[in-house]
């Protein structure tokens, strides 16, 4: 049932992070999840309707195959996007760009993913970057997962004064646990051919300010990202003074491999135990007790979920392109208490 | 059969490192290979006589077990170590801190590799950065994979002038190939607990003027080593100085992603087709077209083969210890001819 006032929502692609969306959409308070659109017609097509969501087939021709697997269709994509006031497109990157065609031909508001380039919307949201700049907008790009843990940690050394310029290397998991029976390296390591890599600039197209450069390397292993910096301070400052910096997110949670989180499979397993859908790591987890403060040099390594770490800004960029909030941190505040966002965090660390 | 003048070399250990030293020895017109010691009583006992090399037995008690399994014995540690000029040490760590007091208690010159501490022989050994400081000394300390392609790296930058500081991450391989099935990680990324990391400071037991800071991970797979790195420049460089800088470095190999080398992988299988023992790499395989140079900044990736990196350092460091060999550049000209040392390296850069 739809309350008043609230923002009406459509999910165009039940994946990895359409499915992600969809769950993170239907406990906001604000927001009610019309449907959700699909394709496939095999498990991964009965999963909406067990959590009461409305199924719709994002493509005519698919429209058979899903009836003929037993499945309640609510309609097609059209009706969806009839029935709501924004689309979250979660699909993958070539369909992406055709739907926006729709989107735009249809005047709904739409937010895309960071597989699609800046240029898609002219916009490139990370919630406690750049709020505000997409009120009221059409569309914007959520973007990458990497980017997205970019912005936030850069963003909060900036906030404080802290941020010179950055240098990063990236461990890319080489993909998603529920492709990995479709390909992914076994007992290698694939450098990405080209320094810097492409999340440095994409950083840049959220805050052109940040003297940010990258380099990225693939590793065997599917269950996130995992980045290590070496950042120049304007000017010494202490281990304290940085941990405050980043503690001024509620998006980035300090950990500790000292509470026996010493690996990215043990911070994964909290999650699954902490009851979150999917287990996902909503935040950027940063490890406190390994961070090193040299003089004007910071070093820190954080880990990043892939599948997860964009569906709080997902939920905000809802909220500022629908103008439901104006101020971004009401927003996360309220996105942040529906998904439970640093709960588990040591944000208040004993030192 | 032993020549005249030639250096008589034993090596204690016939393990990963061990065996390649064998190996590398028995190639050196100036070395002959006394034999090699060890314990154990498998098929890996039975490989020094498919090549000629005499076995001993490295611990009494293992001497009737090593029989029993219908090897011949040359004999005990005791007779390896009356009969050569130097040994060189591959036991595990605990083992070898035992086996110098024995070295020590008979006068021979020894080599422990970057298991063990500094201070147990006083000095660090990296061909090109220290040679001479090593001649006619009773024992050294081969450093490391990481810590001597760390040197290698940096050293040569710093010949070119092109030194100021250098910040790297380390992508450790979790265990070595032959020790996969005895335990390793799998799926899943493990920092190391602390940054900075071991090998910054380790590369300064060979030259304390170098700004190094380095940060480690344990990454799930088993094949080499590989590091990405940030340096500063004393001052503006062109790209072709930095390659320039690091070609003066006979033990640097440039490889290319546009060769079909996008990989680690597909660099070990070229180390095969080459017809290397064991597969071997003994160069630091550095990625010329991944390599940005902004400005003052220095940005590169390189591979680093555990096992094998060590094994000419090795033989050069018996040179220097039995003064064979006085010139550092001579010793290393004659391990890089006889292990064909960057055969395959596109070191005449079509740039």
């Amino acid at each position: 049932m739809t309350g008043k006032g609230q923002i009406k929502v459509a999910v165009n692609g039940y994946g990895v992070i359409g499915k992600r969306v969809a769950d993170a959409v239907a406990v906001q308070a604000d927001m009610d999840l019309i449907g959700v659109a699909d394709v496939v017609a095999d498990w991964r097509a009965r999963m909406p309707a067990t959590k009461g969501f409305a199924l719709y087939a994002a493509d005519p021709e698919r429209e058979s195959a899903i009836q003929k697997a037993g499945l309640n269709l609510a309609g097609g994509l059209d009706d969806l996007l009839a029935a709501a006031d924004i689309v979250i497109d979660c699909t993958p990157k070539k369909i992406a760009a055709q739907n926006v065609e729709t989107y735009r031909d249809k005047g709904i508001r739409f937010i895309v993913h960071g597989g699609e380039k800046h240029s898609v919307t002219g916009h490139s949201f990370v919630a406690e970057a750049n709020y505000e700049t997409a009120l009221g907008r059409d569309s914007t790009r959520v973007v990458s997962c990497n980017t997205t843990s970019i912005v936030r940690t850069l963003s909060a050394l900036k906030r404080s004064g802290l941020l010179g310029s950055a240098r990063g290397t990236l461990l890319r998991r080489a993909t998603d646990p529920w492709e990995s029976h479709l390909g992914g390296i076994m007992n290698t390591l694939v450098p990405e051919p080209e320094i810097p890599s492409h999340q440095g600039p994409d950083a840049q197209s959220v805050d052109p300010d940040l003297d940010v450069i990258t380099m990225a390397v693939k590793v065997p292993q599917t269950l996130a990202h995992l980045h290590y910096w070496s950042v120049r301070m304007p000017r010494k400052a202490s281990k304290d003074e940085v941990l405050d910096a980043f503690c001024a997110s509620s998006r980035i949670a300090l950990i500790r491999m000292s509470d026996g989180l010493g690996a990215i499979n043990a911070v994964k397993e909290m999650m699954a135990d902490l009851g979150r859908p999917n287990d996902s790591l909503y935040e950027v987890a940063l490890w406190e007790d390994m961070l090193r403060v040299e003089g004007d040099e910071l070093f820190y390594a954080y880990m990043v979920d892939n599948q997860a770490i964009v569906i709080p800004e997902t939920i905000d960029a809802i909220r500022a392109l629908t103008q439901a909030e104006p101020d971004g941190a009401a927003s996360i505040a309220r996105t942040n208490a529906a998904l439970g966002v640093g709960a588990f965090a040591a944000n208040t660390p004993t030192r």
